[in-house]
C-alpha cells in the first residue's frame, strides 16, 4: 500500500480542496471538544503552588494517579458486567501518547521484521500501517459478516501451520468494542473462543486487545468484559485504551496494561527510550478530568450529540436512496463510523470509479481495502466524527449521488 | 548496563528517600518554570473560536507554524554567526515528543540490531540507553580532554576498518553545544574535521547533531554554527533540538530537521506510526511562545537564574575544598551540568565507595561511566537544574564530605 493513500494524504487533501466534505478522517468534532473544561483544569493546575511538577518531566511510564485511575476504570467496567478480571495495577499500566503509541510499542516489543501479527478482517488500518512500516506481516483472521469467525479458527490455524507460518505469529490484535472501522463489537464468546482455539493450536502468544472505543457508545456500554479475565501466562492479554477520542485528540493520552512481567519490562524500556514519557502537562489535565468526574460529565453530554451525528449521516444516506441502490449497512451504536457494503461487484478502492466520482462530488471516504488485509471487497468507512449534522446530510447526499452515477455508468473514468 | 541504575531508578530513589538531594536527574527548576506564560497562552488558545483545532489531532509531522518557526530559528542562529547553512524548510522539519523521540526515531530509521553508532566519549547517556534497547552498539569516538579528538580520527577509522566494523557504522552522534554531560561545546573546526575525516575514510553515513542545549547558555551563545552548512548527499546532517529544557520539560516538544529525502521519508513514516503526532495542544502552546516572543523574553529572564544556580553549586564545591582533594572541573557556561574529574584512581561508578558514601550523605549524582562508552573513568555529572541555590550549596557540601571520607578511607564499604 503506497503512502499516497495514507491517512496523512487524505487529511492533506481535505485541507486543500475548497468545499470538500471529508467523511474520511477519524477526527472528533472541534465544536464538541471540551474546551472550557480543559481551560478550567489548566488554569487550576497552573494557578496553585500545589502542582509545581506539571511543567516538569514525569516518570517515563506516566503519572501515577492517571495510571491508577485508568487501571481502576478498566477493572470497574469489567466488574460491573459480572466479570472477574485479573487484577491489574498501577505498576502494570503505562501512559502512552494515544493508543497509537501503545500499539506501536506492542508491535515493536513483540515482533521482528518478517514476523506475523494476526488481525481481524476488517481491522484498524493504522495498525496495518504500523506493521508495514516495521516490516511485520499482517495476516487476516477468518471473518464472517465482517466480524471474527470463531468456528473457522481451527481450520485457519491448521492451514497456517501447514504453510509453516504459525511459528512466525507473535501476536493477535483485536479491536473489540465499536471497532474502527466496522463499529462492530466482539461478544465474550468470540473472545474466549479465540483464546480456546489458540490454546488448542498451541499458538501461545499475547493478544493485544484495543478497546479505544469502549466508552464511545451512544446509549449503552457493550455488555462484554475485556479479555483481562482470560489472561494467563501462556496467552498474556495486553489491553490498550485511550482518552483521545473520549476527551481530546489534541491531548493524545492513552494507556496500556499488561501483567506479564517480561513483556511489561520490554514495553517500559521502549517507552522510556522512545520519548521518556508522554507530555506531563497533557497527562495532568487528563488525570484531573478523570479524578474530578469531569470526563464522565462530558461523556454524558457528548454521547447524544455523536448519536445525533451518526443518525444524520445514516438518515441522509437512506433518504438519498442509497439502500435502493443495493448498498447495505447497520446503524452504529458507538464509534465514529458507518461501515457500508457496496452492491455486489462495485469496487471502492482508492483508484476506483467510486473514489474518483466521490472526489468529483467533493466528498471523500476511507476505502475498505485499506482496512482489509484479507479478501473483503466493496467496503467503505464513513466517519461522522468531524462534521456537524447539516454537513453530514450534505455529505451523505453527495456520496449517494456519486454511488448513483457509478451505478448508472456515469461515474468519472480513470 | 542494567536497568537498576537507569535514570528511572535514580528518579525513583530521589522521590523515596526523605531529605535526599538529587544532583542526578537532568530536571529543570520547577520554581523557574514559565507557569504564568503557559497559563496565559492556554487561556488565549482555548478562549477564542479561532483556534478550534488545538484539541484536535494535528498532522503527524507536527504543526506547520511551529515547524516553520523552529527551522527559521535554526537558520537565523547559524546566519548570525556568518555561516551559510543549507536551506532547511518546514517540509524538512518534524515535531517530536522532545528530542528524546527524535534520537530514537533517527536510530530506528538508520540502524538494525548489530549495527554501530559512533558517539562521543562522554556522550548523552540516554542515547546509550536507546542504542542498547534497540540492540545497536555504541562505539566511542576518540576523545582528548573529554571532547572529540579530531586528529585521532584517521587512525581510529583505520582501526575500525581493520576490525571489520567500519561497514557496520550507520550514524555518528554528536552533542555539540553545552553537552550533556560535559557542558563542553564543539568548535566548528572539530565539526568540519570530523566530516573531512569521515569522507577520507569513505565513512558515508549521516551525522546526527543534537543541539538540545544550544540556547541554554548563560551569557553568550556558543560561536560555532550547526553542521547544517556541512550537509551533503554523501554525509547527510540530521539536526535535532528541543524546547523542553528551554521552555517546559512537561510539554515535551522537540524537533528534527533533515534534507535527505529518503531519511526524511523514513522518519516521517516512523513518527506517524509511533504516535500519529505529538500532543497538538502542547505544540500549540510552544508555537505561541515562539511566535509571540514569549520564549525569548523567558530565556532572557531565566538564563541569569540558571547561571546563579551553576555558580552556587560550583562555589559550594570549591568552598568545601573539593579542588584541594584533587578534583578538577571547569565552570560551565551553559547547560544544567558540572562535569567533574575525580582524583587519579578514585572510582565513581554506581557500585563505588563514592556512590555509597554519597547515598549515606543523602546526595546522588550520575556516575560518569553511564555516559562513557569508551575508556574514561573517574567522572561525575552533577546537575544544578532542579535545586535552588541554597540546596545546591548544601548538596555541594554533602558531595564534598563524601569525597573527603572516601579519600580518607572513611567511606561506606560494600
Amino acid at each position: 500500500m503506497s503512502t499516497d493513500i495514507s491517512i496523512d494524504n487524505m487529511m492533506q487533501k481535505a485541507l486543500e480542496i475548497p468545499g470538500l466534505l471529508s467523511l474520511a478522517a477519524g477526527f472528533t468534532d472541534n465544536h464538541l471538544a471540551p474546551r472550557e473544561q480543559v481551560r478550567r483544569i489548566s488554569n487550576e493546575l497552573l494557578a496553585t503552588e500545589e502542582n509545581l511538577d506539571i511543567l516538569q518531566y514525569g516518570l517515563p511510564i506516566g503519572r501515577r494517579g492517571l495510571r491508577a485511575a485508568m487501571a481502576a476504570r478498566l477493572l470497574q467496567q469489567d466488574r460491573a458486567l459480572g466479570a472477574e478480571p485479573a487484577t491489574i495495577g498501577v505498576e502494570e499500566t503505562i501512559i502512552t501518547t494515544g493508543s497509537q503509541q501503545a500499539i506501536f510499542l506492542a508491535v515493536q516489543a513483540l515482533c521482528q521484521p518478517g514476523d506475523i501479527v494476526l488481525v481481524e478482517n476488517p481491522t484498524y488500518f493504522v495498525m496495518l500501517d504500523v506493521l508495514r512500516t516495521l516490516g511485520v506481516r499482517a495476516v487476516a483472521l477468518p471473518s464472517r459478516d465482517d466480524t471474527l469467525d470463531v468456528e473457522a479458527l481451527p481450520a485457519f490455524f491448521d492451514a497456517l501451520r501447514e504453510r509453516g507460518e504459525l511459528a512466525r505469529v507473535r501476536c493477535v490484535y483485536l479491536v473489540s468494542y465499536f471497532s474502527n472501522p466496522s463499529a462492530k463489537s466482539l461478544s465474550f464468546a468470540q473472545k474466549s473462543g479465540l483464546v480456546d482455539a489458540m490454546r488448542d493450536a498451541r499458538l501461545l502468544v499475547p493478544v493485544l486487545e484495543d478497546i479505544a472505543y469502549r466508552e464511545f457508545y451512544f446509549d449503552e456500554a457493550w455488555p462484554a468484559p475485556s479479555m483481562l479475565c482470560l489472561d494467563s501466562e501462556e496467552i498474556p492479554i495486553i489491553v490498550t485504551g485511550t482518552l483521545t477520542k473520549l476527551f481530546s485528540t489534541g491531548l493524545k493520552v492513552g494507556w496500556l496494561s499488561v501483567r506479564h512481567p517480561a513483556i511489561l519490562r520490554r514495553l517500559i524500556d521502549l517507552k522510556r527510550c522512545q520519548d521518556f514519557g508522554t507530555s506531563n502537562f497533557a497527562q495532568a489535565i487528563c488525570e484531573q478530568a478523570v479524578e474530578q468526574g469531569i470526563l464522565d460529565e462530558y461523556l454524558a453530554w457528548m454521547r447524544p450529540r455523536y448519536k445525533e451525528k451518526c443518525h444524520a449521516l445514516h438518515d441522509g444516506l437512506v433518504e438519498a436512496g442509497l439502500k435502493d441502490l443495493g448498498w447495505s449497512w447497520e446503524l452504529s451504536t458507538g464509534s465514529l463510523y458507518l461501515w457500508l457494503v457496496a452492491p455486489e461487484g462495485m469496487a471502492t478502492g482508492p483508484e476506483s470509479e467510486l473514489s474518483r466520482t466521490c472526489m468529483d462530488e467533493k466528498v471523500i471516504y476511507v476505502p475498505g481495502t485499506l482496512c482489509c488485509p484479507g479478501a473483503l471487497s466493496g467496503r467503505v468507512r464513513l466517519s461522522f466524527g468531524a462534521l456537524n449534522p447539516e454537513d453530514l446530510r450534505e455529505a451523505a447526499a453527495r456520496f449517494a449521488r456519486a454511488a448513483r452515477r457509478v451505478a448508472q455508468g456515469e461515474g468519472v473514468d480513470a
